[in-house]
């Protein structure tokens, strides 16, 4: 796995999830209230996102942030 | 499990992990290169924690943050 920072890994993450929920950027920042223009940049590493919008993100996305940080993007 | 907002969450989980490691704020924010008043305001709470300085905290702490967060402090 290239090495890329936390902001990146966290975006091929949220990317991943979203994918197999079959949802677009724009039906996902909707559904969890979110611009999306700035999801787009959290998606794309653009973003240092934050631990609330983590969260929220997370809970939209129906996983734990446990669940969240258990992919190998994070090396486990 | 009184209904703490993820940064007091967040906060709880710090600590905990700091105390098992017998480590002091002010050592362990040195540790890390993190100002000590910061990361105390982390740890009561008071900040909403962005992902680079999570990953920095969490591999102070010597934890993945898939470890970080499988925690009964969020739910796990």
């Amino acid at each position: 796995m290239h090495d890329y920072d936390i902001r990146s890994k966290i975006g091929l993450r949220i990317k991943e999830l979203r994918a197999e929920r079959g949802v677009s950027q724009e039906e996902f920042a909707n559904l969890i209230g979110m611009s999306r223009s700035y999801f787009g940049e959290v998606e794309t590493g653009k973003r240092n996102v934050a631990a609330v919008n983590l969260e929220k993100i997370a809970k939209g996305l129906g996983v734990s942030l446990a669940e969240f940080f258990d992919s190998e993007f994070f090396g486990e």
